[in-house]
């Protein structure tokens, strides 16, 4: 089949050791489907500050450009948090988001069987839950005008939030079409009664809404949704909202699953590039001691597989591998109940790529 | 004792119901304690843009600019939400805020034992949970400039968030006073690796800590804080943050508590001056039947003692009131496990007045 580029950013912290184990993943897929892979790896995040004085070097953006696909692993670490903005990770993150054009961020929140107790909220709540987070990733308060100024109260600073019915109409088709190939229904998160960019995002959805007609759409307003993700989080199929609240809701949902450590996420643009990343960060605390969880990355790959190769048969594959490996009982030290019976992350994912 | 001057107003939905009860305690506790309350009444939200065509006429507002405190019920409910921005309650809410200079709304987030059950998070994870929310009112992006305009992308519209230090640092320095009658420890919540406002608002932070050293500090992300206070509510004693993450997180954590239907709020200026309400809202779903819960506004009531009027003695005697009715057993519908054994709203309301 033809050869598939593949951008690998292993990143910070935890990050080098999780995508190794994916890689592994991605080799064993070669054996077994028949796919060819051709994979780069590049400089990005703090590693990136400290190589080369810049989060997003040059040759690492051009890297992502001419791939397929994107894999990061994490980025990010107290050893950059006071830098001056330019040369601070997320700086980096935002850079790369913007020039590679990923305006759609695709979260799944689902609950794994084996850490269905993981969860902070009460199983019955808990049941059933399996929702997807579609955030807009390139507009909004993010990228807007920033500035400071004098001001007659002292100094002020300014943040702009600004969205035109291009960016908002193509993250809501999307969205649209992600709850078409799901339970059909959407809510569509904003703060209509407040701001502008919200009232324009709502009269957009409607706008669209009616080619979209076999799909059931909710407005529901930011605070609302951030106490309705607590009450009835079954309840939500997909959800759709802007830059800034959906960074806070895909992490409350992400959170409330109790499985953060396990969910992938998709970063999209138009066409079928994309990035893929594991939802945890860069988990500083337990870089290097080998006992990082893999999975969430090794899902990434099966996101990937799916949204921007089209291996479908592959990419259940891999789900079906990890989720028999947990039956089996196996577990690293953040998804174990006894943690003296923990394994470390190759061995992790060694046993997923022999299920596969 | 000196004349106080109270600002009823009812508003809409359920307000009317609630706030007879709070009056009723009122004028018990002026016969208890000798206290001497003046009550005006005035129209605002929904029942003022039907019967004045506005949702805050000119003479409630001066009402409110003579009174002492004020006492709100709710506003809002589905008549008015297609109005056009004018004509809606939730103008009327936030120009009453900006015309009272109302900058901080101050939320205790607490679990009532009868209602230990009624989370949807773990009783374990709730253990302990009594946290404040102080949130910025009168800043940010609610306030900021907003307009739409043609650009090369066809439609945009623009949410401006602005700050000044002023504003910064007299919300902070009265969350780290509210800190220091509790457990001395304060979050401040921002999105300082984004936005231009954060930083001010971090910077801010950071230059008046020193004078509050009682005080332990930590700043927390706002995507974190809407994690953490699912993972960890207990461990959050006093929370500062700006007005839009503040609406979001204030809502999350009064949620998480399952009592939201219990709690009260103040909205504060400088001085003593303040506005009280239940932080439920109008539900218009169950208004006119007589079976709302009136403690939140009972509570508001303890809350403008304690806070507007140091009638400390009689705040408790209230809080003592409401929680020795709960504890003998008498529930409204929407706190009763056995909803057949409910009581109404004046029932409730008696109850209390008799238990002071
Ligand atoms: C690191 C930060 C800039 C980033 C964001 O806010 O988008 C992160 O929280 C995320 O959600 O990927
Ligand atoms: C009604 C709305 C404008 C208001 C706000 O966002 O401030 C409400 O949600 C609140 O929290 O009091």
């Amino acid at each position: 089949s033809e050869v598939k580029k593949i951008a690998v950013i292993a990143g910070d912290g935890i990050g080098p050791e999780v995508v190794a184990e994916a890689e592994k993943v991605l080799k064993r897929t070669e054996e077994l489907f028949g796919f060819k892979f051709e994979l780069e790896h590049g400089l990005f995040g703090g590693i990136a500050i400290d190589e080369r004085g810049t989060p997003l070097p040059q040759d690492t953006l051009e890297m992502c450009r001419n791939a397929d696909a994107v894999l990061l692993g994490a980025v990010g670490g107290p050893k950059w948090d006071n830098n001056s903005k330019e040369l601070r990770p997320e700086t980096g993150l935002l850079g790369i988001r913007k020039a590679l054009g990923l305006f759609s961020n695709i979260r799944p929140a689902v609950v794994f069987d084996c850490l269905k107790d993981a969860s902070t909220l009460k199983p019955e709540v808990l049941e059933g839950t399996d929702l997807i987070v579609v955030r807009e990733l390139t507009g909004g308060i993010y990228f807007g005008e920033k500035f400071r100024r004098e001001g007659p109260f002292g100094e002020e600073a300014v943040d702009t939030c600004v969205y035109n019915v291009t960016e908002i109409e193509r993250i809501v088709r999307q969205a649209f079409e992600v709850a078409q190939k799901r339970s059909k229904r959407l809510a569509s998160v904003d703060k209509a009664n407040v701001l502008e960019t919200s009232r324009l995002w709502r009269e957009t959805v409607n706008r669209i809404a009616p080619e979209y007609a076999d799909v059931e759409v909710e407005h529901v307003l930011v605070d609302n949704c951030a106490m309705q993700l607590l009450r009835r989080p079954s309840s939500f199929d997909v959800i759709v909202t802007e830059n800034m609240f959906g960074d806070i809701l895909s992490d409350e949902a992400a959170m409330l699953t109790g499985s953060i450590g396990m969910l992938s996420s998709a970063s999209l643009g138009e066409g079928s590039f994309g990035l893929y990343e594991p939802v945890h960060g860069s988990a500083p605390d337990i870089a290097g001691q080998g006992i990082s969880n893999p999975i969430a990355t090794i899902l990434s790959v099966a996101l990937m597989f799916r949204l921007t190769f089209g291996y479908e048969e592959a990419a259940t594959a891999i789900e079906t591998a990890v989720k028999n490996v947990l039956d089996a009982g196996h577990r690293t030290g953040d998804i174990a109940v006894d943690k003296s019976k923990a394994i470390g992350t190759t061995a992790m994912g060694d046993l997923i790529v022999a299920a596969i």
